[in-house]
């Protein structure tokens, strides 16, 4: 029996936990100051609590965290191995720029550990369907390998490190951005009178996008204030040559104007939920 | 038998001109100054040369012009009508914001003609399809019926003037916005080494955004140039204080982008083609 430590017990990490611990991983995590919710989610996962100096132990470590918290996880755990002789396995899995990879990665110290670039795409786990998956990067040896027979999908990507993040930050550009031009430009026709004709014509010449947005746009309202920090991630790793940037600092702002608007009340928020669920 | 007018017979004027011929409409346009192969277009769709004077007394006058003409045409029609007694019926059809539609109006004198805000979405007529859609706003007199008369798919909006205007933009915005979207964050994932993996991903999670690129993609690079000023145009209509305006300010330097890099080889556009067609 393998065993694999997770630092983040969230929704994703202890869904992670859970999948691991269902096809016969031993998993522990580090709830230290954690909230008696996050212990209750990891127990439920079947996650075993353990110090810092037992999951260093661990085949293999994973942060799973919010991406504020990337760095900071990379170095409590390099405080933690210190001069121990064989170094750990490090799995960044987090929404972070390949810039912030590099960082984590150099917050360890040479011979500390084997850093692995990860990211992870779609919903966390749930019973029956195979999902999220993890891609990682800069594993030329294989190590992702426990992980895959643990019952996660894993998919190795050829390029260095930094590659599974820019996955990451391509696929959010695409998926949330189509979320901000549909909440864009159906806010814009609210004001300009031409909502409901839009909604027809979307309806009649792109119908899969207009499903789509349909069920995104509501879902999105809950998230923006997550979204906006996302966006100016993306902004940042297109960087400044690139035109590109300037849409996702746009997006940014946009989701701002929504995580505002639920804040205040929701108005713009109701609008837009009654033009797509006339 | 009406008499309708056309200014312009690019692909669109002409291929409206057809069906309206095609319907039993006669067809009149402007063709001072223009090209052999304009000239050859017009007749073959049955269209037939008219003086401007012609032109203002026919029931009803439509502009389909690039953007960048629309103010010209009514400057140029309200120097024809001069005095004339009763009023031209007069609809722009163009792809401009609802404030280059005001002005549009303005080039008018009082008196001179009824006008009406129209825009058109879709590919032009082809034999045996429906589509495109002519919207119309500020319409109260339904004058557009004589086109829908005629074999036009014509949607009329409750909206005042700037309305159908403002569904074009917003219609816009997500149908070429997500092209754009989709060529910037390909792009960067071929820079970063991810490209295969998200081309992927996307196939696999969102397989319609997916098909939807492959083959919106390819079709931009011609356009590109043009797709520039309507963007700068949708950014306009949003205005400053709205921040999804940056999305479109970026959009519109991708597009340039593109532009360029077909103008210095495609090696771009080479890039996406391989990926998207591997």
């Amino acid at each position: 029996m393998p065993t694999i430590a997770i630092i983040g017990a969230g929704a994703m990490g202890s869904g992670i936990g859970r999948r691991l611990t269902d096809s016969g991983a031993r998993v522990l995590t580090c709830l230290e100051g954690r909230s008696p919710e996050t212990h209750d989610r990891a127990r439920a996962a079947g996650m075993q609590p353990a110090s810092l100096q037992d999951i260093i132990e661990a085949e293999i470590v994973l942060s799973i965290v919010p991406p504020a918290e990337a760095i900071g996880v990379a170095e409590m755990l390099s405080a933690a191995i210190g001069e121990r002789p064989s170094p750990v396995t490090f799995v960044d899995c987090n929404a972070i720029s390949p810039d912030t990879m590099r960082q984590v990665a150099a917050a360890f110290r040479p011979g500390q550990a084997t850093v692995l670039d990860g990211s992870i795409i779609g919903l966390p786990p749930q019973p029956g369907k195979a999902g999220p998956r993890l891609y990682v990067s800069g594993d030329g040896a294989d190590r992702s390998a426990v992980l895959a027979a643990h019952g996660l999908q894993v998919r190795r990507i050829d390029g260095a490190l930094g590659a599974a993040s820019a996955l990451k930050m391509c696929y959010a550009g695409i998926n949330k951005g189509v979320t901000g031009l549909g909440t864009a430009m159906l806010l814009a026709a609210i004001g300009a009178g031409a909502d409901q004709s839009l909604k027809q014509e979307m309806a009649e010449s792109i119908p899969d996008l207009d499903r789509k947005l349909s069920v995104a746009i509501p879902e999105m309202y809950a998230k923006a204030y997550r979204w906006v920090a996302e966006m100016e991630e993306i902004a940042a790793f297109l960087g400044e040559d690139d035109p590109a940037s300037l849409i996702f600092r746009g997006m940014a702002g946009l989701f701002q104007k929504m995580a505002d608007d639920r804040e205040n009340g929701g108005a713009l928020a109701g609008e837009l939920n009654t033009l797509l669920h006339r």
